[in-house]
């Protein structure tokens, strides 16, 4: 996931130094790396910034400050600003997501882009989306909308993330084993009826049926590993020791 | 996005009063209300929590406290754990993408689901993960891949609120206008055409098409408003009057 090209995150006018610093964090989990300051209010670097970065040093030691958002954006290609409320002006409005997809594109295709954020509770001003061809705004809950800076980076940088990631939605993860083969199953299925068998569980005839149905249907369910379906055999060669014993 | 039947968001001996409130701040975003916490280790309620949860009381108020995660996770019926290592437990392991696609099944058949979040540092321990039917792992960068816990409860979150959102992926925010008709966007390229003609600009007869071309594809990409269109006839207007009186 660490890529050379990828978006800019632009902190516009940002105020404490601490969401700065989680703003750093926040793009480095997401495999973000560049991030240029707009007149931050406390001066950079800001020692409340590396603290709260919890190890994205190297993100904020390539943070680069400007001036205006005029100089910040002067060399990109797209600029999506995000935007919590909707505003006077015109603009094409993206959610995270399909900005996400949009940046790829761009990327992909050789172009640069940043994103900017506004300071903590004002936001952007219009003055600064004017830079921008695009805002990005998160359909959150309407009556209490309002995200952390570092949250709205987060968010961004992880759709940008997710948006290039290719690996499965779903696996079983199973470390040293491995998924039991179907065979390997029938085989346990065997061992458990017999076993059931001759501990009369299994005496109604008439139930038989279904009852080794639902039972292969459970087992089944559980997508075993080979290490579990062993475990399970041990388990009914020790049960059934005890029932005859027992008798 | 108020809803009334969704994921419980249970906190696993959380450390930091500051990171429960910010994990409440961010359920809240997302429309999820209902917190759970086992074991918080400096009590409850905790003033901290209040500070940072930058409105979010609600989700405080109501948080219910449990001594362990048995009894916090008894009355549920599906329990997802969030964990970044893979482990050595054999568990169905889904993105928050797919996680959150799973709940919305559930909960909209009318089960109980909740998800744990473990301690700062640690994560969950095994002990946490038996209880859970599935794990929930966010894809991040693998060379710096822990969040924050409240980072974590956002994606979490936001994947739920996402799964939910049937609003557009893009649209054009108008305000008080609307976008314009091709008819109304055809009469202001005429009236362009026609001040180009006269002003002399559109002189060179064998490239008239193909700028003419442009200029109107350019105009169409810009995708205006009935305002804007308005706006556009005065401009030309106003510089086509300027040209006559320096002629």
């Amino acid at each position: 996931m660490i890529e050379t090209a990828t978006p800019v995150v632009i902190l516009v006018r940002p105020q404490l130094g601490e969401n700065i610093g989680m703003a750093a964090r926040a793009m480095l989990n997401c495999g973000l790396s560049q991030m240029r300051l707009v007149s931050p209010r406390d001066g950079w670097p800001n020692p409340g910034a590396r603290r709260a970065a919890a190890g994205a040093d190297t993100v904020l030691e390539g943070a680069q400050v400007f001036g205006s958002v005029g100089e910040a954006v002067a060399d990109l290609q797209h600029v999506v600003a995000t935007t919590a409320r909707s505003r006077d002006i015109t603009q094409r409005q993206l959610t995270a997501r399909r900005a996400a997809e949009d940046m790829r594109g761009w990327i992909g295709s050789g172009d640069s882009v940043g994103v900017l954020f506004g300071p903590e509770r004002a936001g952007l001003e219009n003055d600064d989306l004017i830079h921008a061809d695009t805002t990005l705004s998160v359909p959150l809950n309407p009556q209490f909308s309002s995200l952390n800076i570092a949250q709205a980076v987060l968010l961004v940088a992880y759709e940008w993330a997710m948006a290039g990631d290719t690996g499965p939605q779903e696996r079983l993860a199973v470390n040293d084993t491995r998924a039991a083969t179907k065979e390997e199953l029938a085989n346990l299925y065997v061992r458990l009826e017999l076993a059931l068998d001759q501990s009369g569980f299994l005496r109604h005839s008439k139930m038989r049926p279904s009852m080794i149905h639902n039972m292969r249907s459970l087992l089944q369910r559980a997508s075993m590993t080979e290490q579990e379906v062993r475990t399970f055999h041990g388990i009914i060669k020790y049960l059934a020791k005890g029932q005859h014993s027992e008798e």
